[in-house]
């Protein structure tokens, strides 16, 4: 074991603070991580706060990183120490069901290994994120990124990107389609992106006039006002695809009745509340109201390679670690574009 | 235009009546059917009794109809004096958008023409169905029926046959797969009948333990009781596809949780109030809650040429016109195994 350091709650009514915990040392296929940045994600503050009522405390959150590999175990061979990697959501998972064959790790029926807040394989505890010095993971778990991407503004692209890009691909985005993008925020600006890149004509859904312009500049070819009950209208049946980001209680009916025949609705945020959902909505047209989770390693790594090719980052705002209640503040008043990220530089070097 | 008996509502609280009125005489592309048997379809009910307020007054019900050619017009080649067949719930469509020319005329972007309750080409008022001594209907729209199948029986399949043909077949049920029917009445014993005849393995879900019998006489190849809440988790992420056929409020989310990886929901029946989702549900598997309405015409040929090689009808309890009353009540209480068809015989010679 090592000594590491990280920010983490040691209840739900504590903020974040500097916390010290030990990791293992790298086994046969694992990869020590040094980790250069970290995503915050919405569901960092969720578990902080233990608002889905299963957080193991003491609690360090963070599953979009960035860092650079300064171990290797004897057997792996996926990765060099040196070389600038991610880790996402998940650590671990089965490798031997139906999904964990498919690439769908996030689907894995013994339930993935989630990079924080998951019982330890070797059962010493609990798995801590990225909110720290350092991580360590199995190799298949790890991701490279494009040297050409700038390191900081990957990190969301391990959450955020992967839970955007997995629908997109799954229900075949691409050239002749119109796609529909409801809500600009962490989500929402990566789907805007990667639909557009993928070829797709993107139309922004927001509630916010403010946001008219950034859409525009993310890639959006259209913009419609969602509070807009005439534009809302004028935009019935003619949509092929919508990726819905909007994690709070919403209207998911007023959107179902934008797709044409055979059209899709993926919700990929999560509102707490059932979305009451009008049945002949879906009869007229047979049209689809599906879910996404996140997104499975082959294709998180296909997303990072596409974002190299492409040149598409996150857009973020970078703050100091021990500015990350502030953030938690700002991001629950939509007050940020569109991601913040950590600069572990910022860590204390001990608790 | 020739003169027509029937029976019919004059209004929303009036009881069905015989009635008197006019039909046009067959055009060029024109079938003129002798009707011989017509099913009662719990929709004929709602329009009757203004249920949906849009009914247009007088009201003929009846759109399960089978009867014999007695007149064709100049240019009619694809029926004969003399042959069986069927009309469903369709008599025209505008042929000419994306969804008619895929065969999907019940997506009609300009709305399908329904057999009652529509609007008539010329302007001269509304369709009026079924429950009526012929019918005249445009050629395409005419099916044709299988000799060797019990002609009354058949009656059902042209809406309850292909409102669960369509989606067992948009879906591609078939054998190595999982599939659950849920609720077992007029949709949902044809869906039991269709599903386990495509080669799925079709599990019956039912309130009522008094029909688990009949639900493995029908084809189903287990029966689970619903309200059996130990049962029901033993059966959670089995199923590749379910068709619910219920149109009651009721629980969508516990049956959601029942499918699998990808699996998906679709259901026909059509509750009045929106079900409530849970979004937790849909992300978990990457599920989809869809709908689907009856069917195309050439689907509908398709499962009536299905029916006639596999020598699938449905069960049917055969009334006289006047009962249409009591039939009513008795399909409010689930009374019925499964579909009562009307015997055309019966009708009054004159209003």
């Amino acid at each position: 074991m090592f000594a590491c350091v990280g920010y983490g709650a040691a209840s739900a009514d504590s903020t974040l603070a500097p916390f010290s915990f030990e990791r293992r040392e790298p086994g046969p296929r694992d990869v020590k991580i040094d980790i250069r940045y970290c995503g915050v994600c919405h569901s960092d503050l969720h578990q902080a706060r233990n608002e889905w009522r299963n957080t193991v405390f003491p609690c360090v959150p963070g599953h979009e990183i960035v860092g650079v590999v300064s171990a290797v175990g004897a057997d792996v061979t996926r990765h060099r120490i040196g070389d600038r990697v991610g880790v996402g959501c998940m650590v671990d998972s089965c490798r031997e069901c139906e999904a964990c064959k498919a690439g769908l790790e996030q689907y894995c029926q013994s339930g993935a290994r989630f990079t924080y807040n998951s019982p330890e394989a070797d059962g010493s505890g609990h798995t801590f994120g990225g909110y720290s010095r350092a991580i360590v993971v199995d190799q298949d778990f790890v991701l490279k990124v494009p040297d050409n991407l700038d390191f900081a503004a990957v990190a969301p692209l391990l959450c955020a990107g992967i839970t955007t890009w997995s629908p997109l691909r799954h229900w075949k985005v691409g050239p002749g389609q119109r796609v529909g993008i409801v809500g600009l925020g962490g989500l929402g600006h990566m789907g805007v992106k990667l639909a557009a890149a993928l070829g797709a004509e993107v139309t922004l859904f927001t509630t916010s006039p403010g946001k008219v312009q950034d859409g525009l500049r993310l890639g959006a070819h259209r913009v419609v006002i969602s509070r807009d009950a005439e534009a809302m209208a004028a935009e019935q049946g003619r949509f092929d695809f919508i990726l819905d980001a909007v994690a709070a209680q919403h209207d998911i009916n007023a959107y179902i009745a934008l797709l044409k025949l055979d059209g899709t609705l993926v919700q990929v945020g999560a509102p707490e509340e059932p979305l009451p959902v009008s049945v002949f909505g879906l009869l007229m047209g047979r049209r689809s109201f599906a879910g996404s989770l996140i997104g499975g390693i082959p294709e998180t790594q296909e997303m990072l390679d596409f974002c190299g090719e492409h040149g598409i980052t996150a857009d973020i705002e970078m703050i100091r670690m021990d500015e990350i209640e502030t953030a938690y503040q700002r991001m629950l008043g939509s007050d940020v574009k569109y991601r913040f990220v950590i600069d572990m530089e910022t860590l204390p070097q001990a608790a």
